[in-house]
């Protein structure tokens, strides 16, 4: 995160300037929550987690997993520095989470040939995966 | 999820309109990368899974938590009917979703006087937590 005007402020103004959201009563300060979504959030643990070219080449497979069409949002990130309680699990390598409009969506993404060719080149990388998928 | 056009669908739309996120390859579909951001992931397993009445009441409870000023996307949701795959943890109640723009904004919310209440209130409603703070 750079010292600068974020993206999730210009998200948010953007939004409201657009008036493509319902307001809630946190509107003035931005807040915006997303309904009718299935967000597929996925937690990989690295075999190597202090290998820095298993790392990058598993966000650059990520990065271009994003190409598949039925994606509508996504964040690709590291463990944040955040407090150490007893329920944060800082312990992955990498998180990748996308929205998807419906169920149908994500089942495509999953049989998608971006997303087979993602697996098969990359899953030796891992020794360890976590798939949460949410829907409102 | 509804059988309507879709939040996301108009989440996206808006973006472009508003001209405020920088186009990805995949623009033309809507897929917007968000950068900049702290996600927080958490999920709640209740004690007593069945019991609607403590899912509503926890529902609830994360729809108020939402009152806190540094939180600018948002999403709240239960376990989808995806396929049942060894990686895909479908046992937790409840997931929620809320993105920072910075570590500083979620140690804020941390220490907000609503989310100290939201957990003084209705911590006795779960036996498991997990949180995942992600940042790019």
């Amino acid at each position: 995160m750079k010292n600068r005007r974020s993206f999730l402020k210009k998200t948010a103004a953007g939004l409201a300037l657009a008036g493509l959201f319902p307001f809630s009563k946190n509107a003035s300060a931005g807040e915006i929550k997303l309904t009718d979504a299935l967000i597929h959030h996925v937690f990989f643990w690295l075999k190597e987690p202090d290998n820095e070219a298993h790392k990058k080449q598993l966000l650059d497979a990520l990065n271009k997993l994003l190409e598949i069409k039925t994606i509508k949002l996504s964040h690709i990130g590291l463990p944040a520095g955040t407090e150490n309680r007893d329920v944060v699990d800082h312990s992955y390598s990498v998180s990748y989470m996308v929205m998807f409009d419906s169920q149908a969506d994500q089942d495509a993404y999953q049989v998608d040939p971006i997303h087979l060719k993602f697996v098969e080149d990359n899953q030796h990388l891992w020794n360890k995966v976590i798939v949460y998928d949410s829907t409102d």
